[in-house]
């Protein structure tokens, strides 16, 4: 029996000047992909140089986490933006990490939209393959994270882009493989165990119970580790060392898994 | 007797949104390389795609052209930056002009500060040596451009870069090399024969006459035409068939000269 | 018969920095009321300052026009924002161009809220509420500018503003009420006869022939004049010209007509 | 024997969007003046309005602390600003504060301009006299915060302004009546005691030991409380109880002193 691997992934380097958000310091030991802020919803030129910096010495690999031109809204209010103007934002700022990622000796690996332009492009197959073709014409090796059974990902599929399918420990799902609104009751999984019984569902067969009861088929590329909140740093640690007890390999998403 | 040959470079690409602010297509023509803005002082990620296509039409050079983030001054009013706000500034534009140029198959040649960017780092040595170091962290093969004889080309090259040295058609020179300043009188030159006889000696001789009377020597390697103006035009297409005319060609600065 | 007056409103200070937008010292002898930008979509505070005192030298009645913060996309873009937002936004903006009024010994006399903001605040009844309270929150006696028949204009009312009911002399009306979208023909009046009839009417008759056929009852409080365009200052003079000739009274929006 | 009184103010409503800075609501309690970041070099409209209702919740006086368009060096980098942008921008920021103030049935009661903005006007005669011309233009019962001995409150005085010269608990003075650089050893005074000292002495004396060990003449109006740093609230808290158990009345500046 091949043995299962799993990446995990953060949101990271989503300080901007004076102002510092998020624990990428405590965070970066469990995790195995970052993404990180482009300087438009967060992050900025130093702070950009810095993560890199940071990710490299945890061998973290490198994305780009492209979002919406709002700091004050942190990128998580949506903006009717035309699919041009999506695949303008995403060149410009994953041009942008990628001469830190050079500066530094590396490269970029993987792209993942942030926020409200995540969500929107999951839904409006135009904007997801405005924002896979930018993500093809930078580099056709970059690997695009989208929603698991997205929009996002079908159009990186189409593009000939490798996708991983990022999924969730602590959210919650519903029946048609959407997240459960944060708004909502019961969208949240506080507990650690019943979150990492969730992902190693998710891995060992493919599956999901939605909040209605009924399973949905899901597969599992990436989990998505929230850099926020107080449990963030905890719940990490805790994914990270359960994950590893059960044998799960932890390592960046390879397109082709051994 | 070998041919003279010179580049003419222009700022390109300063509009931004709903704000247009130039006549890049018609002078696209007349020039041989394009500083293009890179979103910081002037441009946006549309204008960047636009000028990129615009000036590979024309078969112009391209380079980036990061300034101040300051796009209520244009880039033109000093900010006391570090040296390493200069490097990172300098590698994120840079890094985000590249892929609009690799979006388009092609790549950047050269990289010009703007604005008061470009003075800071004619007179600071700290300043040019972190811009240097940007545009060799980032490709060193990337030509730097600087005001000729400046702190900045003496930074290139010491940093192994290979650098052009640029020169103005329409301004005059102290007599230590330096600028007229634009508020002086006789700071401007209007009559497009003194600029074309000025371009023409700096290229045959090496030297050009001071407002004080005497000569200073100069390397002239990129001449730099003015985009705004009422008569920018009028002298770029001036310029452009009187040096045609005395036989000089032109074409983007190389290192190699033949 | 008593005289029939109408005000004529324009979008004006729009320019930014460097960049020069609309054609403000040309139209404003021909309108009454200025919607002065206030930073967010346009205008920045040396461009306040001097389109106040241009405004005052014609006796042009002064107007905020807050934005959305989106400098790139002119606020014409929707932005999803809470009521919340709004309320905060249209407090900002409005006090900040308030002080140049004061500055120069005026004060404003409308708010008028700019492009998307104005269009979903048009629509969404909540939105309208926060922008009446902020406008009445700053001053009671403002006048709020909304398009006429829209939840806005009933939102002003309800909080007991003035509110002006704004008009187009060169839109065409939908059966509704609504103005026929921009994106589909026969959007735009370009026959400024057409335009000067379907104001006098609306003044005249209180109604306004929709591209359906069928009349739409509609109050005119206001004209809005378009300040871009090739034809803008033209059809500026004509309308201006021809209401004057008609024996329609030009001035300000008042809530207490003659 | 009159009862000494003294003002301590305070740099509030620094936060901007998603990030938080400062800790606003632990330090409110013990000042008298919140200087409120008006948007430029931090804060944002909502938390101007949060901020100015917090200040109002503690019966501390409100002020606009207009900072330099900044928010990535949070308005500490210089900017080389005309005179005229100075006014501009002043008079833009207190007026987008006013209106928060207005909303909340209070109106501002000083000015104090922000980090470069403030050094910079405190030896640039042109400045400082522009910004007290804002601050006039805008509402000449308000006072002016400067540093003691300044250019900013020389301008203000010769304005015609209320001015209040502000002298620091926890820095050194050098014989010139200047702070000693940060950057420089000694320039923090980090016993609680001897900041306390200091200021009684102020206030008793109107002198200040310089760090060359002679006294410099100082008048002490109101004392700047630092928001961040691991020990702010800590110093906060034990100058406001040692300056009571001094018989020290703590209150908003007023220009005439009981």
């Amino acid at each position: 029996m091949s043995t299962l691997s799993i990446d995990l992934n953060c949101d990271m380097g989503e300080s901007f000047g004076a102002y510092r958000i998020g624990q990428d310091q405590a965070l970066m030991p469990y995790i195995t992909s970052a993404n990180i802020a482009c300087g438009f919803h967060g992050g900025d030129p130093a702070v950009m140089r810095q993560t890199v910096a940071l990710a490299l010495q945890h061998g973290v690999a490198l994305g780009a986490h492209p979002g919406l031109p709002d700091l004050q809204g942190f990128g998580r209010r949506p903006l009717q933006i035309s699919a041009r103007e999506a695949y303008e934002l995403v060149l410009y700022q994953t041009g942008a990490l990628s001469a830190f990622a050079r500066a530094a000796g590396s490269s970029l690996r993987h792209v993942k939209p942030h926020g409200a332009l995540y969500n929107m492009a999951a839904a409006a197959p135009s904007l997801a393959r405005a924002i896979a073709e930018a993500v093809y014409h930078f580099d056709p090796q970059l690997i695009l994270f989208g929603l698991a059974g997205s929009a996002l990902v079908k159009a990186g599929q189409q593009r000939g882009l490798a996708t991983a399918q990022e999924v969730f420990a602590d959210r919650t799902y519903q029946q048609n493989g959407a997240l459960t609104p944060r708004n909502q009751t019961g969208a949240l999984i506080e507990d650690a165990d019943v979150a990492v019984g969730q992902v190693l569902r998710m891995l060992r067969e493919g599956r999901v119970q939605s909040v209605q009861g009924s399973d949905v088929a899901l597969q599992a590329d990436t989990v998505c580790l929230h850099g926020d909140g107080p449990h963030a740093l905890d719940f990490a640690r805790q994914l990270h060392a359960r994950l590893q007890q059960e044998g799960v390999r932890l390592q960046p998403f390879t397109s082709v898994q051994a």
